[in-house]
């Protein structure tokens, strides 16, 4: 019954057909002006412009007070002085309006004459039914209506991520640094003072919504920690919930007081309550992210028995490092694993765990060890170092120019014009049949280009790469854009614009691919990394590489954080 | 004499004028094509390929022994099987050969059989007083010389870091990570095994080079700790050494002992010995790159009081919590400021430390705040958060696209020419009292155009950014090659490309101008952040932003710790 009744106060927020915004300005300078912009330049649904005076905001006509609006209201957003908010609230109260964001700062947060004018506004929302998010936040996201309730433009996709965060502003770095990893958001929340509406009750409803898959929270001070733990300890045994939570030291709390006004509390009680509730808790918006769409890509591991490949030494050092600090077990590697690398790799390899080909050239041989790692059951999850992308290798290796442009071999099968014909027909024809033996000799080609000479004895890895590649997901990807504008040009001498596609670009799904098959026929993590600093993006295979050492054994242990806890809840993962 | 001595062994590994490759090849499948082809792309002096068969490598005649190469020979790169490398040595001895880098793997890290391989080699090349990089390395790079001796083409640039690995992979991306950052080397070496040149000596060399500022070391082991204390003791009087150092778990030190063959030892062996070394130690690659550039670009921090300037609230808490974590004293706001903020802030603001305007629409005073803080004699340090670049902020704010293009104003000055072309000819006449006074006015007219209406009452902070902008390394920087463009478009009425120049373009460096002025001014270190987790480039000001609080406060907690050693070991600051 909770459930039912949260979902008809919260649906109007998240899902309004009508919305007003308070305090709508033409104005530039002001607050009004960018929140009515935002939502004029997005919302699906009806808007209109609140203001006492003017007649007219951005071209849309403007009404003096909400109860001046024709229609229905849903959902009134608010951006004008605090003194001002109790009688607006009045206002939508009389209009029927069932929700209202207060972006307005200067309540709770800035003592107690604050405080006494938030209780007000509360109270006059309660004796009206209007359910409250802020005040003193920067505005909320739905996916459902493209609601972009924000004080400023905002870029946000849609998405399997929700977020309830305390803090506008890492709120919306969190959304900025999200959409530039290529991930998306069904609802995102800046919830400031929580004056109404509690960060358990968000986590409650985002838990309901089946378009959610994981929930991410940045929380500076809970109401009802005991509230907090039995709502959200329901919701995690469904799906992951992950919280950044500052406040170890004095010095943050007093920040967090002056801040959002919350009581951050003794951090132990935090720590115990995000046990109890089985919530993942993180020390960074980087580490949020990281463990929020290893949450989304991976499955979870069954135990901390890890190997670790790399292409090098030092790699493998650092990462067996970051596993143990982190209590995962760098475990002797298997016999069978142990006999397969003696046959494959030169006799210098690491022979251990981490497995280190120790410069083998060869690395198609390299791209074959995963699998042979994962047959083990000894083996709970893998690190796979290095290639988590090909551009990423050509960043480092190939001093960033990516690898020959794909012109290059148009002419050089100018006789073949029928066999890229009926190569073009296949892939266009969409059928996955078809265009696996198109695919299969591709495959080969690539490897041999970029490994000549070496590509064999390969021809289960090119079985199972070919596999990976035409898993429906991988069968929308660019991947074959590009193999049809290639196809293409070979047939009509057009090459132009392929220079531009250059072979490590076309390559760059390629090892995301490969992970993703393993992991969906292993149900083993496998989370690879990069070889150089910079973040990635999630791949159109749908796997994500991480940076370094320390953020890829990080992600795995929070997995196995999770797990443990579903285990110890009794909950069959 | 120590140094004389050292200095004649090493001048030529790091400057020499004729270098032979033996093991050079034409096949695109081994390790000694790709570095003679590094070689032959960059190096500025003679070179040779040696191959026992091949007449001629990449356009280059081959010889088939080292002592078969016409003229005197300073560096032999040596990339043959190990058994090969001992003979090919006594021919360096015959020949006169002073040094040599031998890439080939297979010795003292893959067991006793190596080692006595290893040892052959050491012996015939210090019977000849041949000093050896390696075995078992990448390669390395001097930038006297452009000398490129890697096993695969890499990028990398002339600049003020020195870079020593044991592990060549790390070093690589290590030379990659910060080429993207925009900050060069003078010297990187892959040291691989160290059998004869060991990483103190290296330290010793670079710690002599005027033109190293920073030297950064990835150590697996070392062979004598008191000699490195002693040696290295006596750079760190002079220049910071910031090392990286894995092992403190068994899991590493098993990975290192297969890696590189080192003797990790016990890990508080190598905490005691940095710290009487004075090396700062850091825990990951991008943390070793941080703490460099901050110790190229800040001065040291003369105790740990600090104040943070917050744009946003969270980020002001996530940032005192970094700050108290690493040992940072998060101050109470002094008296002199807290006035000066109540005086210009909105009434909202934090009242205290993080300084946070709370939602501030004019952020003009934002920018002024630092200042007023590094008045204060009780301030050490500031961390300026946000405003670390304003790309940054309009790739969260305005959806990232950067600002209009500035080809919308060109039209608006069409009557204007004639000022147009007096500025003009100030900036092309690179006179710095006329620039200022060009400048001026064009400060203004920026900042009126971001704040509309807002920029009143700074005519103090006008004049600062103005000084800050013509700063001698500010005048060099694209900033004046985008107004020259601008006032040019409106003179001659062409505004083709300035389009694509967006105002949040033409002020990226200004914020690091700002800071860089504020640093030399009150010789305070002053940290910057932006608001997203992208790592940026060093700027044009040489002012180089964080992605993040962590980050930052972990950078001022270093400057400190190395203030703290130079001030103990009786160093003046």
């Amino acid at each position: 019954m909770q459930t039912d009744s949260l979902h008809r106060d919260l649906a109007p927020l998240f899902q309004p057909d009508a919305v007003v915004v308070v305090g709508a300005s033409n104005d530039r300078n002001k607050w009004g002006y960018s929140t009515f912009k935002s939502l004029l330049d997005h919302f699906e649904g009806e808007l209109h412009p609140v203001n006492l005076h003017a007649p007219e905001i951005l071209g849309r006509k403007a009404y003096s007070r909400v109860i001046d609006v024709p229609g229905a209201v849903d959902l009134a957003v608010i951006v004008i002085p605090p003194e001002g908010v109790a009688g607006v609230m009045e206002d939508c109260v009389s209009k029927g309006v069932r929700a209202a964001v207060i972006i307005t700062a200067g309540f709770a947060e800035v003592g107690p004459k604050g405080k006494a004018l938030q209780d007000e506004v509360v109270r006059v929302a309660r004796k009206g039914g209007i359910r409250l998010v802020g005040p003193n936040c920067m505005g909320m996201w739905s996916a459902a209506r493209n609601l972009t309730a924000f004080m400023f433009p905002m870029r946000i996709t849609d998405g399997p991520l929700a977020l309830i965060s305390q803090g506008g502003n890492i709120g919306g770095a969190l959304v900025a640094d999200a959409t530039a990893r290529g991930v998306g958001f069904r609802h995102y929340v800046s919830c400031g003072c929580t004056a109404d509406i509690q960060i358990e009750d968000y986590i409650e409803y985002m838990g309901e919504d089946e378009t959610v898959k994981v929930i991410m929270v940045y929380i500076e001070g809970l109401g009802d920690g005991n509230r907090f733990v039995r709502k959200v300890s329901r919701v995690t045994r469904k799906k992951p919930v992950v919280a950044l939570k500052p406040g170890k030291t004095d010095a943050a709390a007093r920040a967090i007081s002056s801040h959002s006004g919350a009581l951050s509390g003794q951090d132990a009680l935090y720590e115990a309550a995000f046990r109890r509730a089985g919530v993942l808790r993180v020390d960074s918006s980087t580490e949020l992210l990281d463990v929020a769409i290893g949450l989304l890509t991976q499955p979870l591991p069954a135990g901390r028995r890890v190997v670790i490949t790399t292409p090098g030494g030092s790699y493998g050092v650092m990462c067996a490092e970051a596993c143990a600090l982190r209590g995962l077990e760098v475990i002797p590697l298997p016999e069978r694993a142990m006999a397969a690398f003696n046959a494959m790799f030169p006799e210098r390899w690491s022979h251990g765990n981490p497995v280190d080909p120790a410069g083998d050239r060869d690395f198609v041989q390299y791209l074959k060890a995963p699998e042979i790692v994962l047959q083990c059951p000894e083996v709970d999850a893998l690190i796979f170092m290095g290639f988590g992308t090909f551009s990423g290798i050509s960043s480092v290796f190939a001093g960033g120019k990516g690898g020959p442009g794909l012109r290059r071999w148009v002419g050089r099968l100018a006789d073949r014009k029928e066999m890229a014909g009926a190569m073009l027909e296949a892939l266009d024809s969409g059928d996955p049949d078809g265009i696996r033996k198109v695919i299969r000799p591709v495959v080969e080609w690539i490897f041999a280009q970029m490994m000549p000479g070496r590509a064999k004895g390969t021809e289960d890895f090119m079985d199972s790469v070919t596999e990976a590649l035409t898993d429906p997901q991988m069968l929308k990807s660019s991947l074959y854009d590009h193999l049809k504008a290639f196809f293409r040009a070979v047939v009509t001498g057009d090459d132009s614009g392929l220079e531009a596609v250059r072979l490590f670009d076309l390559m760059d799904p390629v090892p995301g691919a490969i992970v993703r098959r393993l992991t969906k026929k292993y149900q083993k993590p496998v989370i690879t990394t990069t070889f150089t600093e910079g973040n990635t993006r999630l791949s159109e295979a749908g796997h994500f590489p991480y940076p370094n050492s320390d953020r890829a054994s990080n992600v795995l242990a929070k997995l196995l954080e999770y797990r443990e806890y579903l285990d110890g809840a009794g909950v069959r993962v």
